[in-house]
């Protein structure tokens, strides 16, 4: 079975247990032949791939009416991916999402970790550092690396951990976040979880 | 007393009870010829400031030995303003501070409102909002414009709450945080405030 998650510059297959990614802007869909499924939140290659008929579009297949209009829909997958949990998925956002008794009960946004440094250095140039991970979140910061760190981090972190409930990481920057959460669970292959789940539910493999 | 305040782009300046700005690039210190009490975080401006005779610079009569070096001295002043509160400086930047018996514990930096809603615009033009300050900080967020203010918002909100201590507002967007700290004191002069206490302290006037 060969799943896709389009996202804004990379096509990102898994077929059975192997992943690989491809460039938007380089890849022809067309010269797939076998089915795929695949969600997508590039509006150009969305039209392209509606007028392939071996491509198959899960969103269909998705109750949405616990979610949102505008809610990014491998956000809404990789609430699908999951029964009781915080999902924390990072990349050039960070979205937080609760979902109780697999319902989705509603989430926010954050902003990814080269957005926000840029957005310090933006600010003033001697707050121009790199994130330091592994600071202490239990003590006011005294030094300027710290104090951006602090903001950045503790802040997310004392707001997840309010809701007492198990966290699962996924997206490029998962590993980065797992040295804050240390009892999360990294999942890079969540939304996929998510897409296997809707196949099986609507029974349409 | 004249004191003033030099930022970045401004000379903010408090004559007894009335406070006027005045441009950088524009104003000429050497216009004034009374005496003036003032702290300076924009360097050119320092070096100029350095060669009035009048013109008394008061970050040399502060015990340095509780802040750090990198530490701005208008935040520093401001914490000198208090005794037990937590600081919140909102501007580009907001600093958040504790000062506990009027020693500085630590604090952190945040990003101002303008840098924030930049930063979530450049991900996506799907997040270009104003924030909402009226959102409801009690519930997890179902559309957009509420999931991008929690984010910014609430996140801010949750680690300053736990602190447990009274918290006083100061900077330009300071009314506009007053809606999310409601019992929050809104204090715009308390940098002068700091600068007063330094005077009297130091026996200089």
């Amino acid at each position: 079975m060969l799943l896709c998650d389009v996202g804004n510059t990379t096509y990102h297959f898994l077929d059975d247990e192997k992943d690989y990614k491809f460039c938007v802007k380089d890849f022809k869909p067309d010269t797939i032949k076998e089915k795929v499924f695949y969600i997508c939140v590039n509006l150009d290659v969305k039209i392209k791939l509606q007028n392939l008929d071996n491509w198959i579009d899960l969103s269909k297949f998705v109750n949405m009416k616990n979610y949102y209009e505008t809610m990014g829909i491998d956000r809404i997958f990789a609430c699908e991916g999951v029964e009781n949990k915080v999902v924390i998925d990072i990349g050039s956002a960070i979205t937080v999402d609760i979902v109780k008794n697999s319902i989705f009960e509603g989430g926010f946004i954050y902003t990814g970790i080269n957005a926000m440094q840029k957005t310090y250095e933006n600010i003033s140039p001697a707050l121009s550092y790199s994130f330091n991970f592994e600071l202490n979140l239990d003590k006011m910061p005294k030094n300027s690396v710290d104090a951006i760190s602090y903001g950045y981090l503790k802040t997310l972190y004392v707001e997840v951990m309010s809701y007492n409930m198990e966290i699962v990481l996924t997206g490029g920057d998962a590993s980065k976040f797992a040295l804050i959460f240390r009892d999360a669970k990294v999942d890079k292959q969540l939304v996929f979880n998510g897409m296997k789940k809707i196949i099986n539910k609507a029974n349409i493999c």
